[in-house]
């Protein structure tokens, strides 16, 4: 399917542009003098968020500007500029009423992600397909996927479908059968973010999660707090610019690889 | 107790010269040009290890390269240039048999480590005192402390009695009561690393250690495989860069900080 470019802003070196592939809207972040051959990195939204929700657009600019990649994010289903169906909205309506009422959240939780990563990652692989077709980007490019919560419920079965990701960051994501059996697939090097004292997450499933990661190279950063604030700078492992970080790369400095 | 250097060499823009504190050899590597105010980093090394250990100098040089540092290291009582004691003999070879004959270590480790870490951590401060006497150093600069295994049942106590330590990574210990009750009294920030298979080291004893730290900023590092081989080249997060880091430090690239 056709990417469609649809707005064009530049700022502090980095150039973005809005797209749509179809009914799927997203945004293209480059470097304003891309490598050729520069890593894309793409970046899934949390549940409820969208693809500029302020967080990410942090992290997909230092993406750009600090490591030369190119990052990209699209709206889940029903997320950001994207219809909510009704059987979504009963399953918002039902979370929100738990979280509430201080009721476990994983009996709703488990269905509704279920679903959106059945809705999503065929999503994701067309805009992998299209992204691909733009010249900045082509078919040798690495690629990686940063994302969590349902960013990590989409993620991990796209990991384990879709071999042009090479690397993967995941976390703060409710572990359910389907996540496991998922990840029980992935053998690509992945970071896995573990809120240690999350309200809604229990520890042991996650730790439980990153045993279960098929990968020779994984490694589990676990942190003080909930998953509503991941400390995302604080626990930067400069992974994606090891794992898919082209050396001749323009505006990385070696001492910084 | 005073400091007196014995040999110095330079090469690659680090200088190295060794050291004695009486009995206790050192050495302390410096860069070339070194900014005023510069951090220390104080190593420790592994069991069985030494000052000069291949691992320790890399990662020392590497302080002192990249991020403009100052680094120590001394040898443990018993280890490196130190005689060991009859004690501590007996110890190894119990330790030695029970690793050969697949028998529970923790028994014999449990009190070798609690009297190393009560001869080392002394010892340790004393340093820190002599370091500080040098004017490369001063009393402001910024302290740090690495080390895993017995450099951690050593650092766990030492940054519970040392204010001067603002920063810690720990990680691959044995974990017994005098362990955790050191941990329960750190509260500067520290990261913690855990080999997730390692045949001698329990995986639940590590996550309940990390758990009793009472450092508000904590970050757990846990990675396939043992605690012979710690990847710290992969789970690299600049901790003592955002720790201890001065942004005028000569040498140290903005954008890498």
């Amino acid at each position: 399917m056709d990417l469609t470019f649809t707005t064009e802003t530049s700022s502090d070196g980095v150039v973005d542009r809005s797209f749509a592939i179809g009914e799927i809207p997203g945004v293209f972040w480059s470097p304003e003098h891309a490598a050729p051959g520069a890593p894309l990195l793409l970046m899934g939204h949390g549940g409820g968020l969208h693809k500029r929700s302020p967080g990410l657009v942090a992290l997909a600019r230092q993406a750009v500007v600090r490591d030369g990649f190119h990052a990209a994010a699209i709206d889940a289903p029903g997320h950001g500029d994207r219809p909510r169906s009704q059987q979504d909205q009963l399953w918002v309506d039902a979370m929100l009423l738990a979280r509430a009422q201080n009721e476990p959240l994983s009996p709703i939780i488990a269905p509704f992600n279920t679903s959106l990563a059945e809705r999503a990652v065929p999503e994701w692989r067309i805009t992998i397909d299209a992204l691909q077709s733009l010249p900045e980007i082509g078919a040798e490019a690495p690629i990686g996927y940063s994302g969590m919560t349902i960013a990590s419920a989409i993620g991990i079965p796209l990991a384990a479908a879709e071999p042009r990701i090479r690397a993967a960051i995941f976390g703060g994501v409710f572990v359910y059968e389907a996540v496991l059996e998922a990840a029980r697939r992935v053998t690509i090097p992945i970071e896995f973010l573990l809120p240690w004292d999350d309200p809604e997450l229990d520890r042991e499933s996650g730790l439980v999660l990153f045993d279960v990661f098929a990968s020779e190279e994984k490694t589990l950063h676990a942190f003080p707090g909930s998953h509503f604030h991941m400390p995302t700078d604080r626990i930067d492992t400069r992974f994606f610019l090891r794992q898919l970080g082209v050396p001749e790369l323009a505006g990385v400095a070696p001492e910084c690889a």
